[in-house]
């Protein structure tokens, strides 16, 4: 059985690594990210993954290929880069695009030329979005690169029409969209919640699934996938247990109210089920195991979930542990059918090229 | 077989019923209220309850008594009010604790005093707590008023502990806290999500459910169900689909993450069960029925649903169609034993006086 894994966190040892790729006028400045305000009393990396000269988890690709990559025999793996990195959350949006590129550059020279089989989140900055579709169509033809990340957090909700330039370029790139986990209620984004700023990271952490119910609703809605049908949109980091209710919420309303969304040809989780994969980790843990399966066949797992790890993070998922045990066809569609779609891959990685 | 209702909405049918119990200096402002900019294209109210003089649906107090009491042979019924009134979305907090006192005026002399099956939810204005704690010791005596109202929406959570006074409060008068939709993303409120404004109804309504996530997160991880471990809080119209993932989740960061809340003495999801009540409507609609009775098993709903028609709202759910078809014992403790429980009632109205 093949494996892919969603979520592999690389990271530069040094800034320099990022700096040098920035324009002249930024190079002073360095890397200028929005303090991360909620903070994992334990950290959020696994001290078991630093390196041999005491660098942070994540930051020697080539221990990741050993400790991840071949320990596992991971098929593909995906990059995502560092959440806090917050391009959705910095104020100046040249410089944040200017951030992107550099580290569109340096995931290209120094992440994805480690293995063949690393695959890439490229970085736009959401508020230059028709500068983010230009980097799009710059880098987006790299073979290993898959796809394009967006912040979980965000000013405005990516259903927007400003933000469709991004997903014209990535669907004629033949990229997916990610969201990810990165600026919620830090930097310029809004309040976590309609509740306000939430006060410890144990709250923030519980919540992630609320920023991405608010973005998957707008996106349907407002119909970006009746605009781009051959988009493909992954949810990372923000759990999938939340599925069966909104799915079933979004279209009883719909039901009720397509008048204000004519331009929906069907109903909203035909979307969903078409055109969204969501990341397994960090998983719900049920009461019972049965439950786990009862919630899967809820959501059309079968579609729609592909595995993720979420290395080296504090609640990553081990491949072998990290998903309760389920039914064949199940495993087979979560552990490697539904990315392989989702990342329209070849079966072997040297076919990338 | 009793049945409770958990949300009826009343209403004034002309604002002097109000202004006539506001002080001389706000009299000639009357009312004033954020505007409801995320609009249902239907309207909200069911125009089969317009009243005999043409007034709005729900200002003809004695219809209700008609229509839906008698007509569905309801015990008791909970008045929930008007949800335009927006008393957390004004930005002057005097005005609107005295928005809040006229309120409780009127819903004692012309409400409660129709029918002695109908209780009362009390108002306060959230940003003036302490003026809300000695309304609640006002005005919570009276007999048929058994719980005190706070809208969805809110400026910060309200785990915080200005809002404890509320609480104390409440505890102290044997009153239920409840939450139901008002401000959200009007007035002074924040944006429903991390994600920003929604665009439309639709949108506004599907995600109900994740102001909820926020201000639970808020008070369990805060400790309120600790420091006052007899409050019981309602959450109304906010939906329940989303309850096992939430549970599960926030129960493993709890495991993970405890030692930033050690006041916690037991897993978040004991104070959710032993504290917290949730109102049915809108349902979230299954696609089979079966599965609607897995996720009343994996939520504990035995111990923690209560019925809610929302009448006369445009997606109300009537008594006797309403929910889908449930086992005995689960249908006694969803249509009355756990609202018995919530508002503390004898099982005749007679014995409240």
């Amino acid at each position: 059985m093949m494996l892919l894994d969603a979520d592999i966190h690389q990271r530069w040892a040094d800034d320099k690594a990022i700096v040098q790729y920035l324009p002249e006028r930024y190079k002073d400045d360095g890397i200028v990210a929005p303090e991360l305000l909620y903070r994992n009393p334990g950290g959020f990396l696994k001290q078991d993954e630093v390196s041999e000269g005491g660098g942070k988890p994540g930051s020697d690709t080539q221990k990741i290929v050993e400790d991840h990559l071949d320990k596992h025999d991971i098929d593909y793996g995906m990059f995502t880069g560092n959440s806090w990195f917050n391009l959705g959350a910095l104020p100046n949006r040249d410089y944040a695009n200017e951030l992107a590129r550099a580290y569109n550059e340096w995931l290209i020279d120094e992440c994805l030329s480690v293995d063949e089989r690393f695959l890439g989140s490229m970085y736009i900055a959401p508020k230059a979005p028709k500068k983010g579709a230009e980097l799009i169509r710059e880098y987006g033809s790299h073979p290993q690169i898959r796809q394009v990340m967006l912040p979980g957090g965000a000013e405005v909700p990516y259903g927007r029409p400003q933000y469709w330039p991004l997903y014209e370029a990535a669907e004629e790139m033949n990229l997916a969209i990610a969201i990810h986990p990165f600026s919620e209620g830090h930097g310029t984004s809004n309040p976590p919640t309609g509740a306000g700023h939430p006060n410890s990271y144990i709250e923030w952490h519980t919540l992630l699934g609320t920023y991405y119910m608010g973005q998957l609703t707008s996106m349907v809605t407002e119909g970006v996938f009746v605009e781009y049908p051959d988009l493909r949109l992954a949810l990372i980091e923000g759990g999938y247990g939340w599925l069966p209710h909104f799915m079933w919420r979004l279209d009883k309303n719909w039901k009720g109210l397509r008048s204000q969304v004519p331009w929906l040809e069907k109903k909203p989780s035909h979307y969903i089920r078409k055109n969204v994969w969501f990341a397994s980790q960090p998983i719900e843990e049920p009461e019972e195991p049965e439950q786990h399966n009862q919630i899967l066949d809820m959501m059309h797992a079968d579609e729609i979930l592909i595995f993720a790890s979420d290395y080296p993070h504090w609640d990553g998922d081990d491949p072998m542990w990290g998903l309760p045990p389920m039914e064949d066809e199940m495993e087979r569609a979560v552990m490697y059918e539904n990315a392989m779609e989702l990342w329209d891959l070849p079966a072997d990685p040297t076919d990338l090229n």
